[in-house]
């Protein structure tokens, strides 16, 4: 039983910031009413998490098809040796703000991993947010 | 526009491969109408995924309240600096086996990070498996 984590509790402003500090994390959404995962690239702005999409893509579609469609957004840092680090987990609602003046400014703040065309902004709208930390028991 | 990410898909197989590699992921599914994330210790044994999880948690209640509960699974392992790796989306079904002869052989297999009782053994059944490597560009 030794080495094993405790999982603590985080303060959900805590939660958000670390959210803010990782450059990626997950989505979850129900495309054709069946629950689906993305990777994604983040930014968290103003206390929304802003992420770029192809227009084309299953996020995109189901979030202009479905007004204030439900997700979840996690994102985890924990060491693959020391297995310590903390993830963070956030319900709310998808919106695509492409046409909107602040995704001009937005947008480019998401930095891509990946070389696709990621002509869609999408802001989620956290609802609730809680987060665990990894400690050592 | 240098040291962007290629996405090269990955043969379902070898995708299947590098999520038994990896020690833990990220279910998704549906809590009350809402799709929800958790992340999960795992094993892949004879093409299923096996996770365990503690009775009261809300997947094991999703589990239970949802005969063949669709679900998606998901893991990465993505370098924090040189932004390569691999991502693995699994979509599919789960079941609770706890009360199944293999649970014994399978749930102690699960190699839990945390130090809560996880006394439910959960199956997911893939459906659809891909994959991804992130190569230089």
């Amino acid at each position: 039983m030794e080495n094993r984590r405790i999982p603590v509790e985080l303060d959900p402003k805590l939660a958000l910031g670390l959210l803010g500090h990782a450059e990626f994390g997950r989505v979850a959404f129900n495309a054709e009413g069946r629950p689906t995962i993305r990777p994604l690239n983040h930014v968290v702005v103003d206390g929304q998490i802003i992420v770029c999409t192809g227009h084309s893509s299953a996020f995109a579609k189901a979030v202009r098809d479905h007004a204030g469609l439900q997700v979840a957004y996690q994102a985890d840092e924990i060491g693959l040796h020391t297995r310590l680090g903390w993830s963070v987990l956030v319900t709310g609602t998808a919106a695509d703000i492409t046409a909107e003046h602040r995704a001009e400014r937005l947008g480019p703040q998401v930095r891509s991993w990946i070389d696709r065309p990621l002509d869609t902004v999408i802001a989620i709208s956290p609802q609730n947010v809680t987060g665990l930390r990894l400690t050592v028991g």
